[in-house]
């Protein structure tokens, strides 16, 4: 008998059909045998009208309160779906994060899991009990306030619960049928993809594949439970995420990518004019960390001799641009630059793989196919197994279809390539 | 300083606008110098809401479940009002009945509260906070599972509180001025009630006074904590339910009778026939008692001497009619009735007054006014501080109005009657 947990976001659960839907797909993992803990989000739209609610009441709610708001929508699915599972003549409880114990920091927004002790879980499917789990909520160590996990915070409910239980796997239902080389919207000929690794994951998440948030991937290497990605829509094998020795020692030909990753999100800002002395990029970057920015690309350009300045270019989630800005002209008279360019213009392309540290000319063949579709490179940064672009957002489309063909992913050309393994 | 609870039910905090006007309110006490803790309901129709949405999913939820749904409501509405607080400069905090200490028994959808232990609001209260509590809801004993407390629940909530912080009294905030003379839907000259005693507050509740519910009557009885029924709408003093030695201490000319309240909700059957035996009447109410049915009303003929047999006639709420028709017809033959008969029509007028105690003659005052209204009484019931008769439902206000008139209740006759004492 395996445990297995699974998670449903707020579109599987968006209205009582799809609850009903969601309950017969519990009851079948049940009947096939198996203990089911299920992470569940809140219905559809409930989290936006939550925070419209209380936007009216005020404009800078305290973080404290938005939590205890906002994790009524968990507890409305929750409670439903375990009405639906009790109509099917099995035996269904809900639990919020803190009756799961879930425990977390104190940040209220954005809160870490701390520890979990799913006593009251573990109790209940001792009993025949499916459990239901409110997702992306816990409650605070020490001052028992209600927390909630910020973005992606479901999906890391429902790995740090299948680590703490020591499920056999966590499975993350969505809308799309796993995880793909590419956007299916931007390369029809786009394939899923049916093992990969955590850290190729890692790398496609934080390229901006939207499937599974980068808390959830770690938290799943760290404690190595395997991830079934796949569609609530769907009986089909979605993408197995898991640890890469579980892929090369199976799979007799590795493919050397596994995908292209683009992302809309970011912006670009020029510091223009910096005076070329020791530490004042550092004071720069230093500046912009203590605003809580997440920086993601810098590029610094050769000091033109003749002015002793140079340029350093960076890039940062456009949601962030304007406090970046705003703490940068703060610093202007201290660090003596000239001016700075923002851009939100822009769109990253990322090529992911594995495969490439031991495959020479990955870098050539990428630059070469942009280059070849006529798109200019802006910025490039690169990893162990991964290389990223920046260039003019009107060209994401081409330089991803681009890239996707030049390495072979199309799906009618690759088959044998790729799926050269025994798969699973 | 003053430690005061208040307690805002669904209408008062029915939108945004109403939040953020009841924060004012509590801010305006607050600044009076007072402590205050709040209890709040879920907004407006939000529990008939969430009741649809599991009707949805499930014909008969499971009970557990169904409370864990609807304690989503009260959770929004009190966030919100915490955060309507903040807005306006105070610091407050919102806690759920688990977390404020609301101990219940474990029956889901009409727990009992059992222990209260407010240690998180005490410690909130030192530091400065205005204490928002969940209305309705607690966690019970042992299981620790969300229950809710059924009909009335918040105003228990609020009393139950008071009690154990030891509150110097308990607002109950709704949408009238306080409890009348009887309702002014239905006399025009009815007027409000400035002091009454928990006694006399649980006969009118008993007869149908909708304003507060047996049970936080009861509890602010046992606890001897002033209750001040007031509206969320205006400044105005409402009524003030208190121990009698409170009222008759001070207030020189004690009104003989305070209100007539009137009750719709009620059925009326009649088991015809039944063998004038001992225990009969204790078999037919047993079994009614075992099926959950709270009678009111009881009326024995007596036995026609030529046939042995008599007619045992009872109110009960109608909701029930049909229940408590299904368990007397199983037990048809073991009684020996010959049949049963339902009425829904019919209506309770009760005349409510600790001063009918010692002034001889109020109850034939009562028959007559109703008497030479044209109506006809059906059923009669007296306590020491009230009569209530059971008459056709068309004749209710008819009734209702001759009764007031009766006993000189309509407010400009009146003033300087029931006026007579200090008041408050």
């Amino acid at each position: 008998m395996a445990l297995i947990v699974q998670k449903y976001g707020g579109s599987s659960v968006a209205d009582a059909e799809c609850v009903k839907r969601v309950a017969q797909r519990i009851v079948a993992t049940k009947k096939a045998g198996n203990d089911v803990v299920v992470v569940v989000s809140a219905m559809g739209d409930t989290t936006d009208d939550l925070i419209d609610m209380a936007e009216q009441v005020s404009p800078l709610p305290p973080a404290r309160e938005l939590d205890m708001l906002l994790t009524a929508g968990e507890r409305i699915s929750m409670a439903l779906l375990a009405m639906a599972i009790a109509n099917l003549g099995h035996e269904a409880r809900s639990f919020t994060g803190s009756q799961a114990g879930v425990i977390t920091d104190g940040a209220h927004g954005k809160a870490k899991i701390i520890d979990v002790t799913p006593g009251r879980i573990r109790a209940a499917l001792d009993e025949g009990s499916i459990c239901i789990v409110a997702g992306f909520q816990g409650v605070s160590q020490g001052t028992k306030d209600i927390t909630t996990l910020g973005r992606g915070g479901s999906d890391t409910t429902a790995v740090a619960l299948a680590a703490a239980l020591e499920a056999d796997c966590c499975e993350i239902y969505t809308d799309v049928d796993g995880v793909f080389t590419a956007d299916p919207r931007i390369v029809g000929a786009a394939r899923r993809i049916p093992r990969i690794s955590y850290e190729e994951m890692l790398e496609m998440a934080a390229s901006g594949a939207k499937i599974l948030h980068l808390r959830c991937v770690e938290y799943a290497r760290r404690y190595n439970i395997p991830i079934h990605v796949r569609s609530s829509f769907s009986q089909k094998e979605g993408t197995w995420v898991v640890d890469s020795s579980d892929i090369e020692g199976h799979e007799m030909e590795q493919a050397i990518i596994s995908g292209v990753a683009h992302d809309r999100s970011e912006a670009k800002i020029t510091v223009v004019g910096v005076p070329d002395k020791v530490g004042e990029a550092a004071t720069i970057f230093t500046v912009l960390s203590e605003a809580e920015i997440n920086i993601d690309m810098i590029v610094q350009n050769v000091s033109a001799a003749s002015t002793g300045r140079t340029d350093i270019s960076f890039t940062l989630p456009a949601s962030d641009g304007q406090s970046a800005l705003a703490a940068l002209n703060k610093l202007k008279e201290r660090i003596g630059f000239e001016s700075l360019r923002y851009d939100d213009r822009i769109g990253k392309v990322s090529l992911i793989g594995a495969g490439m540290r031991s495959h020479p000319g990955v870098t050539a063949t990428f630059f070469a196919a942009i280059a070849d579709a006529g798109v200019n490179i802006e910025m490039i940064s690169t990893s162990e197994i991964r290389i990223s672009v920046v260039v003019a957002q009107d060209d994401i489309d081409t330089a991803v279809a681009a890239a996707h063909r030049a390495f072979d992913l199309d799906a009618e050309q690759v088959e044998a390539v790729v799926y050269g393994g025994t798969g699973r």
